[in-house]
């Protein structure tokens, strides 16, 4: 067993040097994908891996997978990674900290001179965000085969320029074809983007897999009418029906909480304006459970809920599913490295199961994968405001070595699994 | 008692061939204030009262005065009028049908030789939709004394073009002082704009006055957060507490009913992003009842409704009314008229109140005032779609020309007063 410790104040520099490039006005990262922030903070990321002895490989979507060699040449490379590009007003923390961490981890090895058994890879995938080019979690997508490379070249941010030609401006578009290069696994650290390590105050959570999720959009029309001529009782009030659509979905979150929620983010109300009787409105509903059954009972109360709540006023209904993800279930294996890991250290942990999407439920799909999680303060993510303390952060990365060891040690020889 | 009977064929007429000046791409109008062609409906309007021997001034605001002379020189003239100014994609009906019916009116009295006692005076308000130049009613509003004429020359519509500069150019900004020309009393024929006389199959509403109007913006603030990773618990879901005080604003609109109107018209949701909880929620709420202190309850019951519901989710409130008009109470000598008149004509009549703003309502404060209504199809205003029915637009003019008949009667000598 090893008593390698990581270096908290080095892993703390590191976050905030990157954080310079591309810094947002109030204390965040506005490093969209494939800018030149994107460039710049892949330039020095490549420059410190290389000075560690990786190797450096770029596929051609834009993922970097930097090798350090194992013992076993045979072996597949036990892969860490996430992302290094940030939302609009995004925060220090949100994706980078998987990377730095794993740059932490091999720094860490490289100067205790240990060499695991396994090769180690550390990646950075592109797009994880999508708020530039639309899906989000594209490079790993299209590395597990989840999207063609040509549907990703073809996505175009909002001045019309494509993804493809934006990866080749900042010069990362590689010859390497995106999943050719193999990993054995992959282990992903990340801020949890929510409240619950927090208010629980656990330090890690040992992450069991990513929520089932699904998006509808729902439109109400009813009829817009003058707000001073038309009487209460003969109206047909699109936003009154979405009111209590909105009550009634929060419900249903409540109902099949604590492993569920529900939430109507987007609402767009028509004509919107002060004296004219909403006569449509649109909305959008997010729904998540880890057990696809159970967004299907989810699913079924929404829709009674709305069906009653047009017909006491009479409103026409289009509701449908625009988007569909089943429940991602992380490697039993992988999970227990991180357990071992976080007991080694002492730390507090609670089982979790992602309610965000992340690029490891892509690689999931493909190789035996988990995730580790830190606390992020009040819960705030997609938030230049986010942070998440520096112990906290050590805490991650040390759990992120120690997993990845005892992978490594459970694999070199099957005779010493447990 | 007069016996003479308008002509509904050349009413007709009129409002189909006024509907070509502007003519929207449905069937409506799109005749926005000092556009080319409300200067278009203007001249034709000037040179029909022309030439039915009627002298056309023009006052500061735009206003158009077409006088036509009675018997008693002395008197002052009783008006008729309303608007040709119509909503970006507004209706024939709006407005036009209270000018062309006051010209229709004219034309009878011509045709028969018929002099009243005191003039009359036709009337075009300037501005009365404000959906170039806000605000609504801008020339009848100077004419009465609410706003001061730099302040309307100073209104500016989206193009930075000042309402001062679209008067001149149109040619229609007069010399004579908005207020100089003075009326005995005004009828304005208008469209219900809500459905309440159609519903009930009444031809005539006998307009007792306007409701007053109150104007409120509500702010929600609470905490934007991840849907995927933050538990319902945990939430601060501004758009919950909007859905929740919506449906509280629709009871308390119930609960003072019949009179009584409440309504969520606006509302904007931050960030609005489907994976994000609403953090913040912006409203207006708009309340009308003909009694100013039923009103004041109102606004209480509203208040009580967003604080408590604030409290249950812990949201921020920020409250506060952007607008107040008090009730008008029209003139009972002349709802007396209008109530004679369509008894006279046997037609089926209901007090109503109105829930819009109309330039009557300003005028109702220098001289005595009433309106009658005729019926809006499915209660549709502000839409192409806008429809009243040949007889319905003649049974209004009818009673246009009867309740002025038996106004002027009734003021030509005090004696003759009942």
């Amino acid at each position: 067993m090893s008593n390698l410790i990581i270096n908290e104040a080095r892993l703390w520099d590191s976050l905030m040097q990157t954080a310079t490039i591309g810094a947002g006005p109030n204390g965040g990262i506005a490093r969209l994908t494939l800018s030149i922030h994107d460039k710049d903070v892949r330039d020095w990321l490549t420059s410190q891996c290389e000075s560690l002895g990786m190797s450096v490989r770029v596929d051609e979507v834009g993922n970097i997978f930097a090798y350090r060699a194992g013992q076993n040449t045979d072996a597949l490379p036990i892969a860490m990674g996430s992302h290094l590009d940030t939302q609009p007003t995004g925060g220090k923390f949100d994706g980078i900290l998987g990377v730095l961490g794993a740059l932490e981890v091999i720094r860490t090895l490289h100067d205790a001179g240990y060499t695991t058994d396994a090769p180690l890879m550390l990646v950075n995938w592109t797009n994880e965000e999508g708020s530039r080019f639309s899906p989000a979690m594209l490079g790993s997508g299209v590395y597990a085969g989840v999207y063609d490379i040509d549907y990703a070249y073809g996505r175009e941010d909002v001045e019309g320029q494509s993804f493809g030609d934006a990866l080749e401006a900042i010069g990362y578009k590689g010859s390497i074809k995106a999943g050719a290069i193999p990993l054995s696994s992959m282990f992903e650290l990340h801020i949890e983007q929510g409240p619950i390590l927090e208010a629980e105050d656990k330090t890690i959570g040992v992450v069991q897999g990513v929520q089932a999720m699904r998006w509808y959009e729902v439109k109400l029309t009813g009829r817009a009418a003058h707000t001073g001529s038309t009487p209460m009782t003969m109206r047909c009030n699109a936003l009154v029906g979405a009111a209590r659509a909105i009550e009634g979905i929060d419900k249903v979150g409540h109902h099949y909480a604590p492993d569920a929620v529900a939430t109507v983010g987007f609402l767009d109300v028509k004509p919107n304006s002060n004296n004219v009787i909403p006569g449509e409105v649109h909305f959008t509903i997010d729904m998540r459970h880890p057990d696809d059954a159970i967004l299907d009972q989810m699913e079924q109360d929404v829709k009674k809920c709305i069906e009653k709540v047009a017909a006491e006023i009479g409103l026409k209904i289009e509701f449908k599913c625009i988007s569909k993800t089943a429940a991602v279930v992380f490697d039993q294996d992988c999970i227990n490295a991180v357990r071992f890991a976080a007991d080694k250290a002492g730390l507090n942990t609670r089982d979790i199961v992602s309610g965000a999407g992340h690029d490891a439920a892509h690689i999931a799909h493909k190789v035996p994968t988990t995730m580790i999680f830190v606390p992020s303060e009040g819960g705030l993510s997609h938030n230049e405001a986010e942070a998440t303390a520096s112990h906290q952060c050590a805490a991650g990365v040390q759990v992120l070595l120690d997993a990845v060891l005892e992978y490594d040690r459970r694999h070199t020889d099957s005779s010493k699994s447990i």
